[in-house]
């Protein structure tokens, strides 16, 4: 049986006591170490099983599934995801493959960014659909995010962008001469994405993502050293949050008290943040 | 200081190693036990944790929760939260109560519905806002739930519907007599939610919940006994996904073929299913 575990959002003690004892009990066990991370190494992980870990790459993943699920007709194969195993499309596709050799799976949930981002105290009935945020680099500024978040906030919704991370891409030099050479992993900031909106905001001019509008910071979600902070897009464009993973949320209009009485413990500024508040936010406008 | 630690949705050993370590060694467990549940009962939570738990009614949380807040400056206290702890708005208001009380917060996150949905193949950053069913009766049919699903209809996206319980409620006659007896718990079906869509359909006549748009029942997600179908909200309204929880998913127009074809597998009928889906569904739509 292939199993896919969820390991949670922060660390090794974040799995559940289920997928636990299946990791224990299992054949071989991969990691997917690509699409996200946890907040500690490998290393960690195999001390606290008591086993060996498999780290899975983007090629092994996509080009090798039939490597992964070798056996799984017989054995127990377990394929370790960080956040919640339904969080990326790759994994459903390993799930279709697995069920085209007749092997069957058996997936085991946890906290995901999609639901943990809760603890900023935004209501999750409150946000509209997910967006991505990928690293712009000179030629490519890429801004289906705009329309997607445009969409929300016609509706009032909150946004959550998830933030993107770069782990054992080749350089664009070493990729055109087939050299297997990584580049060090890097993972967008808060202040990043937040100036990644504000200059598609420039370029695009409809309002979306002005600098007054409000958002909330989050990173290390679910760790002990969490932070969570609020303020202006042009505020959060200049905080520091510190250690990776982030996410943001850009607010929408549709805010209830509570949520605005939860996030403004977490002002960069309060004064900016009632003044931002009061021009159009909550349940009223 | 008072921790929230999320149960994940099927059974006891859905908890996190992080959030059992904190149980075992806390002063004081409570359960909240009115919002959702878990598959099993409180019971089995203490014989797996080995120490008592106080089930804690909607009476407790909402007006006696200085009760439960009692000596958390100095012990660590535990609120069990069935999903994550940020799934109910509740929680939201005891941990602003905590705030006041100068009383520290800790927030173990788990699996929620809102994101455990993942399970049935439909990619989460494909939903929109999710939206709640409340048991209808003779004189109360309230249809906000059909608005919030036209928002998402007309950008293309899903909606997940979460399905009303009732535990521990008086009955309208009780209530009258100020008697604390209380009916039997009563948990939504997919079946009675796509009849109440299909209802509320008739008196709006927008075209939001058509008798053959395509939706996914999901019942148990996480347990081993889980089950999805998916079918027409009028096959839906006549399907039977055995014991409580269940949620259901709106198919969006915007689908991806990915996403077709792993939701195709559970379909109650293929031939109805591709005939609707070819109706208007898929990503080019």
């Amino acid at each position: 049986m292939l199993h896919l575990v969820g390991l949670g959002l922060a660390d090794e003690t974040d799995i559940t006591v289920r997928g636990l004892e299946i990791v224990k009990r299992a054949e071989r066990v991969y990691l997917e170490a690509y699409t996200s991370i946890l907040l500690v190494d490998k290393a960690k992980l195999e001390a606290f099983y008591g086993r060996p870990v498999i780290e899975a790459d983007r090629e092994l993943v996509e080009s090798g599934s039939d490597e992964i699920l070798a056996g799984a007709d017989k054995a127990d194969i377990v394929f370790l995801v960080v956040g919640d195993p339904f969080g990326a499309t790759t994994h459903t596709d390993l799930v279709l493959r697995a069920r085209e050799l007749g092997i069957a799976t058996n997936v085991v949930p946890n906290a995901s960014i999609m639901s943990g981002i809760g603890c900023t105290g935004l209501q999750l009935y409150n946000f509209g659909q997910t967006v991505s945020m990928v690293f712009f680099t000179e030629t490519w500024k890429p801004s289906s995010f705009y329309d997607r978040v445009r969409e929300n906030a016609q509706l009032g919704l909150h946004t959550l962008v998830l933030l993107d991370i770069k782990v054992k891409e080749p350089s664009l030099e070493n990729l055109a001469r087939g050299r297997r050479i990584f580049e060090p992993p890097r993972y967008m900031t808060v202040a990043q994405c937040a100036a990644q909106m504000l200059e598609t905001e420039a370029e695009r001019k409809e309002g979306v993502c002005n600098p007054d509008n409000l958002a909330v910071g989050a990173a290390r979600v679910g760790a002990p050293d969490q932070k969570i902070v609020a303020g202006t897009l042009q505020e959060l464009a200049d905080s520091d949050l510190g250690a990776p993973l982030h996410s943001l949320v850009l607010l929408g209009r549709r805010t209830h008290d509570l949520e605005r009485d939860y996030i403004r413990e977490f002002a960069v500024n309060q004064a900016t943040f009632d003044a931002s508040y009061q021009k159009g936010y909550g349940a009223s406008s």
